[in-house]
Parts: structure tokens; C-alpha cells; sequence
């Protein structure tokens, strides 16, 4: 058993998404053989890009205020929010708020059957 | 992009851990192809089963303080904390503050190759 703060991983800025930054809490290189766990920051006023990929995505707000827009439209976004995101599902998640916001999103680390995807995982 | 608050989905008891409840907030129910994720919550003074598993767990802690008991001895968990159980890790969560414990739990959907565990998923 791995037990450690999400601190204490390294926070990295995301391509394309100033003001936003992805701490791979739990990945490869922890051992983990199916998912990883990330933990997002959003600086008020910042947002992740507007897309999609192949792949699903387990996210969970932590902290901050915001919204998630999607196909269909906005949603507020608070702690406590849980969010699936189909693989191809248009997504983006913006805080509207005035504090960091914070949030767990979990992804496979492979695609079905080791097809190739070229897209940033974020 | 599916979106609702983790208290929408209802919580369960978990079979042999009194004053523990699960609630599978993203599971095959939802669509999620390859792993679920569940919220944990528990009581003062309770705790999970001291227990292992085929499958790997990648935990975050949410709310509360406790203690993560594993084959090599305790550690203090607390909000921030990140877990990650390996397949058959010995672990066990317990309550040691007053308020209750509430943390993130995220599981493989099923064995690799199919291979069948038939221990309960907590």
C-alpha cells in the first residue's frame, strides 16, 4: 500500500489550458496495471480546453465553483459534483468562481484492445 | 457528460462493516466501460474489514481522520491523503476521529482475462 499527499506529486501545466495545472497522483509509475488517478487545479477565470477523446472519463469536484459544458450545455459545477464523461463526449470544465478549483479525474491508461488515440489526455 | 451530486446515489450498507456505506456513484450502470467509482463513508469508531483482493484501489480521502492499516503497520489519513492499494495488499480503513470518514474509492470493473475473485468489493 501507497499512502502520500497529493502535494507531494508534482503539478504540471496542461498544453494549451493556461491556468491549469494536473498532478498525476497515481499512475505507471505507482504500479497501477488499469487507471490513473489526476488531481486538477483551475485558477479562477481559467479553463480546460473545449474536447473530446477516446477515452472515459471518473471525475469528482473537490473544491471551487464553476461549470461544466458539454453538447447540450452548462452545468454548475460545486464540491460534491460527480461528472461521467463518455469517451467522445465533448467536454470542458471552467471556473467561474474566485477560489482554485480542484478535482479528481480518473482515466484509463490504455485504450481498448492498445488502439492508438493522439489526443492529449486532459 | 453525465453530472449529479455523489448524495444522489444511494448509499448501501457493506456486508460484515457496521456503520460503513458504499455508494457506487459510477459504475456499469452509468456506461463506464472499465472501472467504477464509489464514496465511502464511515462512522467514528468503525472501520472496513482487514482485507485483500484480486483487484487494485486508488483512493483519495475526503472528509474526516483515521487510520490506514496495512501489512506494514499503520499510517494517519487525513483530507488530501492518496492511497493506492496494490492487488491482494492487506488494508483496512479506520475511523479514529468524530466526525465521519468519507473517501473516494475506484476499482477495476472486472478481473484481467475474466478471471474471477469472489471476494465482496469494498
Amino acid at each position: 500500500m501507497k499512502i502520500f499527499r497529493y502535494e507531494d506529486v508534482k503539478a504540471l501545466e496542461v498544453d494549451g489550458a493556461p491556468g491549469v495545472t494536473i498532478r498525476w497522483v497515481i499512475n505507471e509509475k505507482t504500479g497501477a496495471p488499469n487507471f490513473a488517478m489526476r488531481v486538477f487545479e483551475v485558477r479562477p477565470g481559467a479553463a480546460t480546453p473545449y474536447h473530446r477523446h477516446w477515452y472515459e472519463q471518473e471525475m469528482f469536484i473537490l473544491e471551487g465553483t464553476g461549470l461544466a459544458v458539454g453538447a447540450d450545455g452548462e452545468e454548475p459545477l460545486e464540491p460534491g459534483k460527480v461528472l461521467f464523461v463518455l469517451p467522445y463526449d465533448w467536454h470542458q470544465i471552467k471556473n467561474t468562481g474566485s477560489t482554485t478549483m480542484r478535482f479528481i479525474c480518473v482515466i484509463p491508461l490504455r485504450p481498448p484492445q492498445e488502439e492508438k488515440g493522439g489526443e492529449t489526455r486532459c
